[in-house]
């Protein structure tokens, strides 16, 4: 039909009956919106892929098993987190967006913008960070860039889905500071940023509430508090009471139930149970949505495989983080004589199991591409079995390797059978054989370089002082090989930082103990203390910190400052950065606040800005990085909203969150929060009113002999002002009334 | 009135007006129940004081600021819980019981019993342990000794009331399990061994309820589930809306208001707004409670001062704990020459303050008790200011006066103005000036023994490994000065063992971060994990273990058995001990229990059973300790009740929690959990039901080509079998349903 006839989804909507709109508001079938032809709504396509398009060709299932059209696996979050770079995730997303347009689809269901609570969690190669200012702003990223290009993007998983044991059941039980601070602060960030046309709704309870059907989360939070204007989609099967879910603001349920669910809430409607008005809210988003898509779409579009690969290369090349390089030993020259020893690097590990696993256009290894980079040839051992067993053989074969070369290389990684969406890992470890592998190569020729493929941390500290040089690829795209072997000889000079901690040990994990909870709860019991958060405040050794990230140069730091905050000012934090090497390179300078006067529990340092700046050897920069004056507040559980409090704020500036460059303070007013004194008001409240204070101090009076002596103040200062009568002879209620009265108006 | 012509209780309610029965359930004043005279029912009195009796003279006040008469100060909870020994205890509440008969005192308010959750609760030195079956049995033993006086206990604070700040209004916000299985379990125990006559409610919200007016805590479980006969009285001034917690259980509000909560009960009555009945049942407990305490009363009672002392003295010597004693630097030689040194020798810390704080008959120190011990002149020297002063000249002088001595015996503590009811600790320290006295003597001296006095855990790890002796004395009341002088010449044996874990330091413990709460919420997010259930958890180091404690003598363990359980029966531990030293000496035997194989969160190890035995030197017993099934239960929360999971057990006896000697293995058979399979079942869960697991086969088998792939199944396992229409075409709910009854019925 031409744009001329085209009618607006309000103008369509007034066209359905009843059981039209309903079919709207969930799917078709797998994949696709239903569609109303006579009324020219066409069906849309959803499909899978934070890292790329999972279009499948055949039978649909959410569990990535069934066959999908080629397109380009990009780095999965649990890399581009660490690129600490929103214009290359941006740039992703537009890669993304092209694809997804050139396949026809309409909707792309990404990014996953989840903390990564604990390391075990199955899904965290899905996920970009520990923190959720990092997660925000590349989340909003990648959302920019894929709804350029006419298509939409689902932000998920919403909310609080931090594990996938029992995700369908499971209820996170997650007090009102963490809640807001730390799992929902980053959706709220791309919601009021980027506007993505969905959001998807999670699995699981959310303090026993499911989150499908949960309004105050899918409707007073989210669209009333923070102004979201798209669609709410179930993820796939997470729609435990239909109706519930549609009057709590669950516009689309997926995949299709065969018309099952859609009959529900026509029933509804008609018996008077659900309000038709909330159906047709719920179908105009539908429409909307639609009318998007379809606005967006491009028949023409196509996309450029090869650039796209390109593009992935160098992508991964920003990801990868160079934990660890003694002495230099890298970037290796191009004579080096190698050994490059793992089934890894032939193998590679390049993306995680489930609904986000994608057919990618190509797949390049580590070990051609690192041949294509050497001068000399490079001899290469297994070492150890994909599957785990052990094979002396292959050790022997490798150690002999080993010994002939100047420099081993040893690729290590999780098995791909070991992280999946689904279920959690059970441990840090890498297998047994691999690291015995490791060992026996270390002791053959300590000049031994390690790369890791991982989606999940792993624990190092088995080897981590025995290796002069760790590599930290994690999951790197269908490119990851080349990218790798660009590090490895200095085509790329390193510029990742950890998006997460890499602790010491699993027992040393903040939710340890609390992960993946049991009898369908899991308990948040580290509260706001989440990753580095909670390194930090309990003193913990880690192996590697959140934010550190080595490179071939070096940088310092000098001059920092901050602006003096007037009003509900934003700060600008300015710092200058020197490339103090012989090597052009990018740092990402951050920027951590802390309040040590606060009045409530805070983290010694957050994250509240960075920056990634390249600069050429000898090169400096002035350096400027806005900290808002939002991402300062805490949520007040007493007002239920957001409050900046007033004092003197620390901000440390440096290379990683243990290794801090610079400090400044700055005095940053407060928001007036006003709260009346009462009968529950303690003692200690009172008398930091100076009005109440004056009377407090005459009934004090009447203890007689013990008179308001410090040590009694300390012991009565949480005795509720109301019930003092019974313990000071003489005060009566009346008294004590008139008094709060007399505060309240001062 | 004579005995004949005495009323029973619900003869006498039946003759009292409305006004009068609302009366009898508040206080008269700040110590006394309210009398009717005309029907002849007397005022009794209730009083502080869990380790001696504070009957105050003049003014009432409940933080231990106006006089009382002399009574015998025991030595406070944190040391008796370091005695091990049920018997002591009964022995300790007898003399409670007789002193309080004496002093015509019908209720004496104790013990308290709970849990010390963070080291920095000032109000530690009350309570007996961080493991609810030590507080448990040991408070069970208190309150039986108390009362076979014909005085009445009070159990308290009930529940949840774990520290200080804010106590008044702060919900203890714990999740079912730790709640029962933590926090309620030794208050269960307390109640359903020794029926106290009264249990007092605690200040605190608990998950957001004041326990005053809690009716599920003080009906339905204190009542209904455990069989409480007795009253329920509010701490001082807990009582926040006086109908309501009436209505809850709350039998007696203390102190008195004057007659204004009478006034509001009356009211409601009268308004039909509560039950008349609920009051009724009220009074009649008040009369029940006067009745019992007029039935004990001993108008002739008194009690031997004298005696007392002498057995205040035994008891501090049955709870010093020797934590270190390299080279069996102790016992001292009675002709040693000493160098006794710190203001606390000589001024003793001995209580804590607040309500608990006694009036002692006489107040021995421990510089004129190790004089009167030892064969030579003792030199003393104060080294520190008891204000926390520096004071350069008081350390040279005790630096100079250990150079002179064979050992330097160094008494360091807690200031009291730092340890109160009414406030926490902020943190573990020992005053600076008496750390640097000590890092000077040891210097001097590496002879040197230190003498604790503290009422909370102090941090230990700055000295631990210079100091070569170690006595942890807690505050040991008004004998202990004599006390340490006995175990320092070995006189007494020491055989007390920590009933609370010294960690390495603050930040270690399980509550730090979420301790003490704030904004009127403290979340219990370690769950479980209190105490030494975390650092065995999270395998962390600790100063010295719970359960530790060392002797003058040594003990061996060999041939331990285990009783295989059959039905419900108790398991019953043996295990053969013997004085393998050259002295009599007592140990603690300790079993602890695990399952490894636990479908549930499970602490690596907890105390289900212990005894204390006295051996000569070459002797050997066999011991026999029962382990109550009761008391493998954990708290089911599917099915709100105590299960025992069947499975094989751990079973693990030793001289503490880290010095494991014998372990063996039980199987013990599970309580029946029936929970019938419906539609949130998940797939994991009915493949463990074999008639479930078949028809799911062939759901399974609809997957087309990619079958029951283990890997599918693992990703698959915890999806709500509900929720698989959709994903697996051809399967319907109605098949589903059917399978569900097949499988229920089977």
């Amino acid at each position: 039909m031409t744009e001329s006839t085209r009618r607006s989804p309000a103008e369509t909507m007034a066209r359905l009956s009843l059981e039209e709109k309903a079919s709207l508001t969930s799917g078709r079938d797998f994949w696709s919106t239903e569609a109303v032809p006579r009324e020219n709504v066409p069906s849309i396509m959803l499909t899978d892929g934070p890292h790329g398009v999972r279009k499948q060709t055949g039978g649909g299932d959410h569990l990535g098993l069934n066959a999908s059209v080629p397109a380009t696996c990009f780095p999965p979050a649990v890399a581009l987190g660490c690129s600490f770079d929103p214009d290359l995730l941006e740039r992703v997303g537009r890669a993304l967006g092209e694809e997804a347009q050139a396949l026809q689809v309409g909707v792309l269901l990404g990014p996953g913008i989840n903390i990564k609570r604990s390391p075990l969690c199955g899904r965290n190669f899905e996920y970009l960070s520990e923190d959720p200012l990092l997660s925000g702003i590349l989340g909003t990223a990648l959302v920019r860039g894929i709804q350029s290009q006419g298509v939409g993007a689902s932000l998920k998983h919403f909310a609080v889905n931090n594990q996938e044991t029992d995700r369908m059941r499971v209820s996170a039980d997650v007090d009102p500071r963490p809640l807001h601070e730390i799992y929902l602060r980053g959706f709220r960030r791309v919601v009021r940023e980027a506007q993505p046309w969905t959001v998807m709704c999670s699995y699981n309870r959310i303090n026993g509430v499911f989150a499908s059907r949960n309004r105050w989360l899918l409707t007073e939070l989210l669209r009333e508090q923070w102004g979201f204007e798209g669609l709410v989609v179930s993820d796939w099967g997470a729609v435990d009471d239909r109706v519930a879910a549609l009057a709590a603001g669950l516009d689309l349920e997926m995949p299709s139930t065969g018309g099952r669910t859609d009959a529900q809430i026509v029933a509804a409607v008609r018996a008077g149970e659900l309000d038709e008005s909330l159906l047709d809210t719920a179908a105009i988003r539908v429409l909307e949505l639609v009318d998007r898509a379809v606005t967006g779409a491009d028949p023409e579009a196509s996309f450029d495989a090869d650039a796209h690969h390109v593009l992935a290369r160098e992508v991964a090349g920003q990801c990868i983080v160079l934990l660890k390089n003694d002495d230099d030993l890298l970037p290796l020259a191009p004579d080096t004589r190698l050994a490059v020893i793992g089934e890894l690097a032939r193998d590679p590990r390049y993306q995680g199991a489930g609904s986000s696993r994608i057919n990618p256009t190509r797949l390049d290894d580590a070990l051609d591409e690192i041949r294509a980079l050497a001068a000399n040839d490079v001899a290469f051992a297994a070492g150890y079995a994909a599957d785990g067993s052990d094979s002396a053989g292959l050790v022997d074969e490798a150690v002999a390797l080993a010994r002939t070369a100047d420099v081993a290389v040893v690729f290590l990684g999780v098995p791909a059978e070991l992280e999946s969406e689904g279920f959690d890992r059970d441990d840090l470890e890498l297998p047994a054989n691999q690291t015995a592998l490791l060992d026996a190569v270390v002791a053959a020729n300590p000049s031994t370089v390690v790369v890791l493929s991982n989606g999940g941390v792993v624990r190092l500290s088995g080897f981590a002082d025995r290796v002069p040089a760790i590599v930290e690829g994690w999951l790197l795209g269908q490119a990851g090989g080349g990218a790798v072997a660009d590090v490895l000889f200095g085509v790329v000079n390193p510029s990742g930082r950890l998006a997460e901690t890499v602790p010491v040990r699993l027992e040393d994990t903040p939710a340890f103990g609390n992960f993946p909870g049991e009898l369908g709860h899991v308990r948040y019991g580290e509260g706001l203390h989440v990753g580095y958060r909670w390194y930090d405040a309990r003193d913990l050794d880690v192996a590697f910190p959140f934010g550190h990230g080595l490179s071939y140069t070096t940088f310092g730091y000098s001059d920092a400052t901050v602006d003096d905050a007037s009003g509900d000012a934003d700060l600008t934090v300015r710092v200058t950065v020197a490339n103090t090497g012989s090597r052009a390179g990018a740092e990402v300078v951050q920027v951590y606040v802390g309040l040590p006067s606060s009045s409530v529990t805070r983290p010694p340092r957050e994250l509240k800005g960075f920056a990634k700046v390249h600069l050429d050897p000898g090169e400096s920069r002035r350096v400027e990085i806005p900290v808002r004056r939002d991402d300062l507040a805490y949520w007040d559980t007493r007002v239920d909203s957001w409050i900046v409090e007033g004092g003197t704020y620390t901000v440390e500036i440096g290379a990683s969150s243990r290794d801090i460059r610079q400090r400044c303070t700055v005095d940053v007013p407060g928001d007036p929060v006003r709260l009346p004194l009462s009968m529950d008001s303690s003692i200690g409240e009172l008398l930091e009113n100076p009005a109440a204070a004056d009377i407090l101090a005459q009934a004090f009076g009447a203890l007689g002999d013990a008179g308001i002596d410090e040590s009694v103040l300390k012991m009565a200062s949480s005795m509720p002002i109301g019930r003092i009568v019974g313990f000071v002879p003489g005060v009566s209620r009346e008294q004590i009334q008139q008094l709060l009265d007399a505060a309240n108006r001062a």
